[in-house]
């Protein structure tokens, strides 16, 4: 079986274990009922799914979970025991013919139109249209909004902290052991992948969705060992002569020369951490990568380190690096560089200055910006908790509302303009200006004819009057495609490794003062002259009568 | 096939997706590696899980995910996939004897102690105990961690909103939809009933954990009715007599009627609503919960479902109640309630004035306290994103410490006093007072006697050499129990309704003040004396060489 064979049957056994028709609030089901009992089987209706707010004080989104979504649609079907537990959970009353309906429903009259994954996306436009029977599309509703939102989220998350990581620092989603649930630790490991990390510490991540892992050891083993009678074996066997060298022997007499260059006493340093990394380079010679803050990581991690990695030279092997996880990360890298340079200096080993440091101690977006400030010398980030938990706001709020039915258009209004939804079925393009940024995002109703490039666009803001303005667009991006239709996948999802670098091409067309960290510009949604008084129209005829509040 | 052979069924099908052993950092297959390299294979360690800070400013923390952790452990199995992936993403010089090792591997030698799922725990405290193999026993970490955390992060959230929300008021869980991924809200549904919520909307979770499901109708549903010629049938048979009654002529009559009681013109009222409602009357006689914001809760919602609930009472039926999930929920949940006692007065109906008030907008335990304050009415809390996401806190810390090897302990020393891990295999008793109040979780080492009732313990500061006090306990608790041991469950794990009950008591046993919102005292957990100096002597002999820092 190819690897690719393995990994889709792991998704599919993923897939049929959790995402499926029952994953849903339970008020669907009865609304279900309600519609059938009203006779509305055969309304067809219109719903948006989209989101108010971006997260994390910030002025973009990434869109992901679409994949998700086409999958749950494929295998839409309420089997056998979920018609029993429904049968059981709902009222007596309900009529029998109403399972009978429920066990024959598929997504094959839904058309599902959506942004492309990985895509840059902003307030009230629709990352989701889905069009079809009232009464599925109403049952989807939960689920396809449980796949969009916290895969969003992630993405979104994972593109702040490689915005502000920079490009020539590698990100490593460490999280599984913090997040939310196992679930919540895989969809994690794929959205950081997708959002620009470079790989997850998640060997089932890694398996399930060909997502590079890393990880090398941590501070039980070292502690595993006390002293250097606690090594087993001491022979490492030459990377090409394969003559057998004494890697102990080595590396104590390393010891011995780093400490004067250093300036550390080898007394200081543990022997028990000495006998741990030579087991360890031992074991992964050719991937040394060692842990050097169990006891402390000046007098005693980076001499031990240093004298493996002088050894494993001997034998004809260079080592990676190391990882440190605790205490003042800046100062910390900085000493371990200065370290790696004396020595290289010393030695004359040139590539020992530049072995890669690796940090991971609580690290969130506010650490790094910080870091880079104090002029830190990491190369790769570990980063766990904030990461996968996105702490700093662990929800996005997408929502799915009815904009149509039965060809006539649907608004809910609210007392806070801010949730009235734009009513109708929509289009949404992105204009874009001749440096190839975007300039705006423009819905239409989709009885409008597409904006034209060149040409003069009125773009209004959907609720205040006032605001509105002309643009000519170098280049118009029709930002929906229909990604299921008559009961199958039209365009094929892409493979992560593109979405994820759709990811950094789609926000390369933003300014950067809207990606920024700190006090970000909002990008500009807009809707057409002809939507906005549509939208106005229809407000005024649902106006409540009496007085105004 | 009875519904408790599903439930299993679905349980297993989800264990077997996804809580597998490839469900780990990377990190631990790469020691794994190293260990057994080293010749460490027969090597027998002792591991501690437990936590360092209770989470949501609070002093307590309940403990859940035991039950998941056996199931792991009785799974526990690479399969031939699982090795197929390692082998291509392990370094090539992986000596092939390793894959055949871990082929072979199961929880066969391990043994697990645990506090019982559901009891109150405490900073430090060990919540597993895990012996065995120094291999097998590291393998397990991250996946014990997973399950435990977010597990136990969840109860503890569910808890808190229950005592803020007192005895009386229903909790339902409602945040599917907003979750960290499809098994994120499964998890949420679970640990939020055991931490004491009556309900959840999420059907799989009710399917699969046996848990009362809750939901009635969303705004979609109302606004999917324009007017009252949306109404497909008007027919509902008397719930006794069986004769056909006219919903909609009733229900107008009676707006009418109600209308002059409450000073509300009819003409206010949304027809739409009217016709949503008595469709939902007519699919669900004898569950009518209505919600009543999607227009004007004072202008229309309330109007319209005390039409539709007066013309049920004329068919028969009873209504359940409403639900508001927008606007100031005091304030509209008092206008409910006085509404509901103005007709129960006009039409000498006594019950209309107890129906159910549900409330359900963006609620978090901050908004309970000042609800409460503000004197309302609601019955029932539908609680989601901040519930399930745990958005105070999105994450417990538990850690995973190696504190024994081959019979020696093992002390992990950090500059944070804090992180100092406390060595060796030990006990932890929890001594009450004579009023039944838990006093003190103490920890011990396994070779001393457990404290005696009636008996003076001496109760010391693990770190603080000034800080000790005798305590006199009435009862004394010995906190473990083996729940794995020789391949096997030693103790059933109980089920979740006993679970649910156990976080009840156990929190019984608590201090008001130590459970409070605002500024709870902490609670105490101490060390023997003997236990206070073998860390000691231990921290010594593992006190760096060189200059103090």
């Amino acid at each position: 079986m190819s690897n690719h064979d393995l990994t889709c049957k792991h998704k599919m056994a993923r897939q049929n274990g959790i995402v499926q028709p029952l994953l849903t609030d339970l008020y669907q089901i009865t609304m279900a009922y309600a519609y059938w009992k009203s006779g509305k089987v055969n309304d067809v209706a219109v719903f948006d799914l989209f989101f108010r707010n971006n997260p994390f004080q910030g002025e973009f989104t990434i869109f992901a979970g679409l994949e998700e979504c086409l999958k749950f649609l494929q295998n839409f079907h309420y089997s056998d025991s979920d018609i029993e537990y429904l049968m059981q959970t709902l009222p007596g009353n309900i009529e029998p013919e109403f399972f009978a309906y429920l066990k024959d429903l598929t997504c094959k009259d839904i058309k599902l139109s959506a942004i492309e994954e990985g895509s840059v996306v902003f307030p009230r436009v629709p990352l989701l249209r889905v069009e079809g029977p009232l009464i599925i599309a109403q049952l989807l509703e939960t689920t396809l909004l449980t796949l969009v939102n916290f895969a969003s989220l992630m993405a979104t998350n994972a593109a702040r902290y490689r915005m502000v990581a920079g490009k020539n620092v590698s990100l490593l989603e460490f999280g599984l052991r913090r997040a939310q649930g196992p679930d919540g630790g895989l969809s994690a490991s794929k959205y950081a992948y997708i959002g620009g990390f470079d790989g997850t510490s998640n060997v089932l991540a890694g398996k399930m969705f060909n997502i590079p892992v890393k990880g090398t050891h941590a501070h039980s083993f070292v502690t595993s060992f006390s002293t250097l009678d606690d090594i087993h074996s001491v022979i490492l066997r030459h990377a090409e002569t394969q003559e057998p060298c004494n890697l102990l022997d080595l590396a104590t007499e390393w010891r011995n020369r780093v400490s004067s260059v250093i300036d550390i006493s080898p007394e200081e340093a543990s022997d028990g951490e000495l006998a741990a990394l030579i087991s360890y380079a031992i074991a992964f010679p050719t991937g040394f990568l060692a842990l050097v803050d169990t006891y402390d990581v000046k007098r005693s991690g980076l001499l031990n380190f240093c004298a493996v990695a002088l050894a494993l030279n001997d034998c004809g092997y260079r080592a990676v690096g190391i990882r440190i996880d605790s205490g003042d990360l800046a100062y910390l890298s900085v000493l371990a560089r200065e370290t790696f340079e004396q020595i290289a200096e010393a030695f004359k080993l040139p590539w020992f200055s530049k072995l890669t440091i690796v940090a991971s101690n609580d690290i969130n977006e506010d650490t790094i910006l910080s870091l880079n400030e104090q002029g830190h010398k990491i190369d790769c980030f570990g980063i766990g908790t904030h990461l996968v938990t996105c702490q700093r706001q662990p929800a996005l709020g997408c929502v799915y509302k009815l904009v149509e039915i039965n060809g006539q258009p649907r608004i809910k209004l609210s007392q806070d303009v801010g949730k009235v939804t734009i009513p109708g079925h929509k289009e949404a393009y992105r204009l874009f200006g001749a440096d190839g940024h975007a300039l705006i995002d423009l819905l239409q109703r989709s009885s409008e004819p597409a904006p034209g490039v060149g040409q003069k666009v009125l773009c209004r803001h959907p609720f205040q009057e006032s605001k509105r303005a002309y643009v000519i667009p170098s280049k118009v991006e029709h930002l929906y495609k229909v990604y299921w239709k008559d009961g199958r996948v039209c365009i094929q999802p892409k493979p992560l490794l593109e979405v994820r670098e759709r990811v950094q091409s789609s926000l390369r067309t933003l300014r950067q003062d809207i990606k920024r960290n700190l006090n970000p510009t909002p990008y500009k949604v807009a809707v057409s002259d002809d939507l906005y008084n549509f939208i106005h129209d229809l407000w005024l005829q649902n106006a409540p009568i009496g007085e105004l509040s």
